[in-house]
């Protein structure tokens, strides 16, 4: 298989937990079920639930062990964007081409579905913990990613500084670090904890380079892109004056920090004992990403 | 003890466990850390952590299994109350007599403020699940009560029904049983659990009544009641034609189901092995509560 049947591969794999989780989703009232189903639903990259199958791959760890994780990591994930689309955080209306959740079901209805999608990720990492230790492990790991020294210290931040006019790297990094990139490590270390630990540290380093290079590819296509492939706004992060990597080290700037960024995700990778193709071309991928 | 010595007794237990549980939060940014802080530290009843600790000694269990559990249930209510005050939701501009959150920090931030409490009360239950299965149980009936089938099917409910122009006996006992009858049911439950089920089904009982009862006295404070003793705005209600029971069935009707209510909780209790004294009174407190 190349790079892009393998993808599909797990991507596939996913898209058929997902589909199963969301047949078996029934909460009364229906605006409830059909706002929560039409978040997950909207389709996107998964590449979160990727990343964790071809890491358990790598680890030569059962992918169907991971079920719940992904799901879990997917619903956190997706809670997190309807939230940070309503009018009062990005203000998104358009997300992977659709309205956003707010548009169709309105602001109110919005809160309540992000809230149920990460209520329920709980609910599926919790029926993990009774498979022993290790699994409470990795539910904590994805826990301490998602909260508030994780994926919402970097939204509050980001928040905070959205307006800012004066900006450094570190406050940066941070943001990246924590809103990207904790999420994106997740799907990363999860595997490990459940292989007892591993390659923990080199997976969690390749995880948190991965997610800087992802959001630096964001703000580059966010300059470079078009509505046509990102399915969402572009030029949003100018007209709003938000600093981004582009902003601190410009356009040429950024893509050389991402090209190390990229390297240094490969020598993680080489380092690793097993099969790493498929995660070296998802680098690769990552890097060059169009959307 | 007399009623008032032994909630305040209960209480002021709580209070320390919070506030040292307060002090060690250390999240960034400083917005993030204060705003989660400010609606924990708003005070109030604290009725639902009086409540876990009040049947853990009828049971017989020592209260200090239950502090997280506590803890996380606090935080659970204490989200739902500031998403629940946001403009699109409930549209609160005061909570416990102060500016609601999002008054003080913006909508953006209370959005990330309840996210925030969210996912920390479940790093706390996750914790728990070390301690055992049981531990996980009563992890998972807290989570299945703020869920997409409890808590936030109830929320959902209200939202949709808010200007509705007919409206029925089950639709309104589904919100009330949902959105304010499964967090006060979980306080009532997880003692039970960690008992080794101990009075499970009739503790469940109880805590269905009893919320059904403070939503019920709730309804009737907003007509009865004034700002001074509520520290909200009263006779919101009305204004927005909300369905509530006194709405549903005149505010005689309601008072009379509010003591068929009392006089159920009451029945529960008589039928339990152990000294249920201060449950007993605490069921007349909330059938008499003027705030």
């Amino acid at each position: 298989m190349d790079f892009k049947e393998k993808y599909d591969f797990y991507l596939k794999e996913f898209e058929r937990i997902l589909a199963c989780f969301c047949n078996d989703i029934d909460c009364r009232p229906d605006v409830l079920k059909d706002s929560l189903k039409y978040s997950l639903l909207l389709g996107g990259k998964r590449i979160r639930p990727v990343l964790m199958f071809a890491v358990a791959d790598l680890l030569g760890l059962e992918r169907c062990k991971l079920s719940n994780f992904a799901l879990a990591l997917e619903l956190i994930h997706t809670y997190s964007l309807i939230h940070d689309d309503l009018p009062e955080m990005d203000n998104d209306d358009f997300r992977r081409g659709k309205p956003s959740n707010h548009k169709v079901f309105g602001v109110g209805n919005a809160v309540l579905a992000g809230d149920g999608l990460l209520n329920t990720a709980y609910s599926l990492l919790l029926k993990e913990c009774r498979n022993g230790m290790e699994y409470i492990s990795a539910a904590q790991f994805i826990c301490d990613c998602a909260g508030i020294y994780g994926m919402i210290a970097g939204q509050s931040a980001d928040l905070l500084y959205e307006h800012a006019t004066s900006f450094n790297e570190n406050t940066l990094d941070f943001i990246y670090e924590n809103k990207t990139g904790k999420l994106l490590t997740a799907p990363v270390v999860v595997p490990a904890i459940l292989s007892g630990g591993r390659c923990y540290s080199e997976l969690k380093n390749f995880g948190k380079d991965l997610g800087l290079l992802f959001q630096i590819i964001d703000d580059i296509l966010d300059v470079e892109g078009s509505f046509g492939e990102l399915g969402k706004s572009t030029g949003k992060d100018k007209i709003e004056e938000k600093y981004t990597s582009v902003g601190l080290y410009g356009l040429d700037g950024a893509k050389l920090r991402a090209d190390v960024l990229a390297q240094r995700c490969r020598t993680v990778l080489e380092g690793v004992d097993g099969d790493s193709e498929f995660l070296l071309q998802l680098v690769d991928f990552v890097r060059s990403r169009k959307n």
